[in-house]
């Protein structure tokens, strides 16, 4: 339907289906997510079943059906020692399909739902009913040439896809796919929370390996901050536009050169506290920044995850098992000694992403509305919803105005629900701003104008994919 | 009117109407509130004059009275002394008339005035004119037989009535119940707020109550333990399915068996501090969750009030005078200690109440779309409202879909006006469905089986009410 | 339009039109706002350029220019300096209109649309093609005689306006504006914040002038609340209803004498902490509710803002430059200490403020539904908008009714914008009544009631602005 999920008001209905259609071809550009590289480089790629698709990688589907008891392990999803997962993938799909009701009313569903009509053409609800037939459906429809990767990317009409990658990754596989003479525009991003957070368990082993893959030896801040420096450059020549950090909180602080000297000593020697590892996240944040402010790299920050909070998940299946939970969020005091030093720099955008709604209006959008490097991000996991959008819609643009905003990005590792996400963002603007159209907020020409900068030219501009 | 407080749009509304009256017969389920069960231990109950029912006990009339300089001696609240309190309660009432207007668009309100119209066929709207005519009225239908406790009952079509009592109550109005005859299903559950909050001015007075009823003598903390799981058993025996806690906050920690010796040693002396009191009650909700997993009894735990905030009022009249205000409140952390121990254990749930609207979506919601024990309490207190409700759903469906909520319970001492509750609570969810469904969310099928999960089943499945 | 901005649903759309007509010719009460008092003092005041009066005031524009990477300089803001800025006001003019897009959906936006429509009689939309049209359409009105100061005041319909002045302002020009025998009502507020908070840069320097203006040498504590209270005293004989304080935190605290004796000796000494500063704040909230509850001036406290936030602005162009960012508040614990003092006294009104929506709900209604004192201020700075509005009445109106609110207040320093804040706020709030009446929570003498107590009553009688 042309209309679906529009208002229900006749006036705002049809001024958003307008708004809706000037849209809806364009181009699809995502800039910020978590599709695998390896799914381009290979031309001949095979997704496995529909559950090693849609199911095993989507920890939306999966957390929901674990809060009603349903293991990890009946969901195929396999444990980190090894041990072999349930394969009887036909029936995690029934098991599924059975209980589907749970996603009743939820962005999980409403984007399954319209990836199955939308994407392989699908149009049954599932339930017990459905499941073999749906499961067959699918199977039939992976196995086609026209449902390929890169046949897809084409077909989404992507025009940019942006993927997260380690600081250490050598990004062979984005190699791979440059040599393979695809003209698609895979780009990778700079992600290097392992190696700054020295907290991590892993951290020790991924400074040697960021020494290796950079061919900087590290041994101290000064060479780290060269490696770190070195690996951006490569990111860069391989096509990124912007780098990423998550962080606890969005705290910073501007370490003096020995003190950052000093804890990053005690890390390497296994011998930093909490408090180091919160400081020097905060440190390191204001040297992306600076960093940033040299290359041009758009900087990125993901804030306010309580990562693995289930140790018992973590334990057996490891980390983005769909346990991360959201704390309280903190911008006006955390951001301010970033801001003091890079808050007006002309080379800077920062995007700011948080899970922390009571943000947007009181902090996000009052920062975005006066420090030129900032730019908020759409809403964040839980809040890339019908739902979710329009409250950050309504707590934000009153303040920034849509022009502090960018745009919009998908941030999944479910590749075929790209198109759908990209649709339930420009549903969700061009309702938003039928409302305002009809109750004589903003005019025609400001309306068009508007939907076409929230469905495409913010997310172009802000992430510097112009060219 | 069938068709109040719906939407005004003409498809969500007719929508709406479909879809509440599918569900307005329904029996009520009633897991949580205060009514007083001698209500219904005398077949002959007499409730007092209309002022004795309505205005006495009901804190949200006599607050909002109280901040317009009506002093709650005007009102006819007893002072605790013991002091004769106004008696004139004609006079009461018609100072309550006169003072209507303050409860324009307050949910308050509109419980009343659908309480006099639903209950009593009272069709008067409160002001200085009708005071005397509506007093009458009430006078007159409060003689009648029809109007007792258990008639009304009958009448409402409760299911089953749960009360709120002490951990040294000795039930004498449940059995009185029980040995009457009358099927009527009221059934206790166990507060042990009293005997765990050991920075209670009566806390050592109740323990001796609690080794009194329990026969078990309170020596030592083992012996505390002992006597609550008598209790337990003992309130499970008169049909209790729940327990409740109320909390400042949802601190929860694991003290070990020596600091647990210790800090109630230190209570039983008189000598315990504040912080002993707040680990004392973070132990405690641990304890009985353990206690939960053992027995089956579903946890409630009730988070965020500051009691007694006004001193002058609680020194005058007590506790429960509409004097608590709601703080900030925090899931993510601090449920984690009893998280991390019981939250995936198959015969415990838990029940999560709580008076910071923030809390919803960025970590009640998450928590409960993962946790298997999580189940969310409908909105509580002040944010049982039309909108306090449809805020609730926005809030936390998404994330958490409509299965891991708890359905609706009144929290009411205001015995007449159960069923207005429960049809304010109806009609929200059919005009929140009924919007979903209109724009395409959710079908047909799906509302119909969602509005009778979130009128009735949900309530009955979460407090484990089906037999 | 009669009708712009309200709800395209018909029925809440005419029903809304009804009420907005009941009030739309109401006087203007404007109790709080920042119009300075020499716009009045002078029969024949002039505007200077329109970039003067619209643009150089008005940091609700320049901060939205600003964050998208224009200077300040380049809007005509004068450096503290005393450097001279910019001139060329035309080509300031065009530089705002090109750049117009960016108030798209804002309020800043809609004011000055409605602003220029309805004071201005010009019915143009800012952009390129017509920024000199209304440069020159904006001299040639501003030129007339009906367009000064005083005619605006009587057009406006201004019932009583009351400017915000230093403790230590010596009211010249409303002395001026008495002598002058201009029947306007133009009245003060005392706004201690200069002399109260010890840690500001001027403290000292301003407590000599509070010495010379109230000719009490302050040497101690007890003279300097001898001070202030004898300013107080002027302030009221100078047509005084209110005071107002700002800061960051709600906190407040009972010092001892000793104690504020101690901390004032240091403060005087130049040695006071910033401990120091947050205690004595706190104790002079109190301190002023005191004073209050002995003159009668209705106190007001606006809280939450991190001000200067960007130093680099601050240094070059001073406070209020758009730089001032919204922090988390808290009430239920911070009032305490003076609510558990002047909570209920008969001839205290406390109006609070504050720039964290998640109190609304919260704290506030809370709080306002039960303490006599208490009164809630409209939605403050950036939630002084349509959506700010509504969300404010959704989240407090249920809990606190409506007449626990103090009305509306412009607090603008944009004199021409008076007319249309207002006229927003009473279309706020009767689309907002509309969609309670039209959904049957309250009937029609409910809503017609309701919309003038919101649109005029409640200031009046909130601000003392009676008699």
């Amino acid at each position: 339907m042309r209309n679906r999920y529009f208002s229900s008001d006749p006036a705002q209905n049809s001024a958003a289906v307008a708004l809706y259609d000037s849209v809806a071809n364009l181009p699809l550009i995502c800039p910020h997510g978590h599709v695998d590289p390896r799914l381009f480089a290979d031309s001949n790629y095979q997704y496995g079943s529909p559950v090693d698709l849609l199911i095993i990688p989507d920890h939306y589907i999966f957390r929901m059906l674990y809060s009603h008891g349903i293991s990890l392990d009946e969901l195929g999803i396999p444990p980190r020692s090894g041990a072999a997962a349930p394969r009887d993938h036909r029936e995690i799909w029934r098991r599924v399909c059975a209980n589907w009701q749970l996603f009743r009313a939820t962005p999980t569903g409403i984007w399954l739902r319209d990836e199955l009509a939308d994407v392989f053409g699908i149009h049954l609800k599932l339930n017990s009913c459905n499941a073999d037939a749906i499961y067959d459906a699918l199977e039939e429809r992976l196995a086609r040439a026209e449902f390929r990767p890169r046949a897809l990317f084409e077909r989404f009409n992507i025009e940019a896809l942006a993927t997260t990658d380690a600081a250490t990754d050598t990004l062979e596989h984005h190699q791979a796919i440059r040599d393979s003479g695809w003209c698609g525009r895979v780009i990778p991003t700079f992600r290097p929370d392992a190696v700054v957070n020295i907290a991590g368990a892993g951290w020790r082993a991924d400074i040697d390996r960021l020494s290796d893959v950079s061919g900087v030896h590290i041994r101290d801040f000064a060479t780290y901050i060269q490696a770190l420096e070195d690996r951006r450059a490569f990111f860069k020549s391989m096509g990124a536009t912007a780098t990423d950090q998550a962080a606890l909180t969005a705290y910073t602080e501007s370490l003096t050169a020995s003190e950052a000297e000093a804890i990053f000593g005690r890390a390497l020697r296994g011998e930093s506290s909490a408090k180091d590892a919160a400081r020097f996240t905060g440190h390191m944040l204001i040297e992306m920044a600076r960093m940033s402010s040299d290359d041009g790299l758009v900087m990125q920050m993901h804030v306010g995850s309580f990562r693995n909070h289930n140790p018992a998940v973590f334990a057996r299946y490891g980390p983005d098992m769909g346990a991360d939970i959201p704390i309280r969020s903190e911008f006006t005091k955390n951001l301010k000694a970033m801001l003091d030093r890079f808050g007006v720099h002309p080379n800077l955008t920062l995007v700011l992403f948080n899970l922390d709604e009571t943000t947007y209006s009181r902090e996000l959008a009052p920062l975005a509305g006066h420090y030129p490097i900032l730019r908020l991000g759409p809403p964040w996991w839980f809040f890339d919803s019908w739902l979710g959008m329009t409250r950050f819609l309504d707590a934000v643009v009153e303040t920034a105005g849509i022009y502090n905003l960018a745009g919009f990005n998908d941030d999944t590792r479910a590749y075929p629900s790209i198109p759908t996400r990209h649709d339930v963002w420009r549903r969700v603007c061009a309702d938003w701003l039928a409302g305002q159209l009809v109750r004589g907020f903003i005019d025609e020409e400001d309306a068009f104008e508007m939907i076409r900068a929230l469905a495409y030219d913010l997310a172009k501009q802000t992430y510097r994919l112009e060219d």
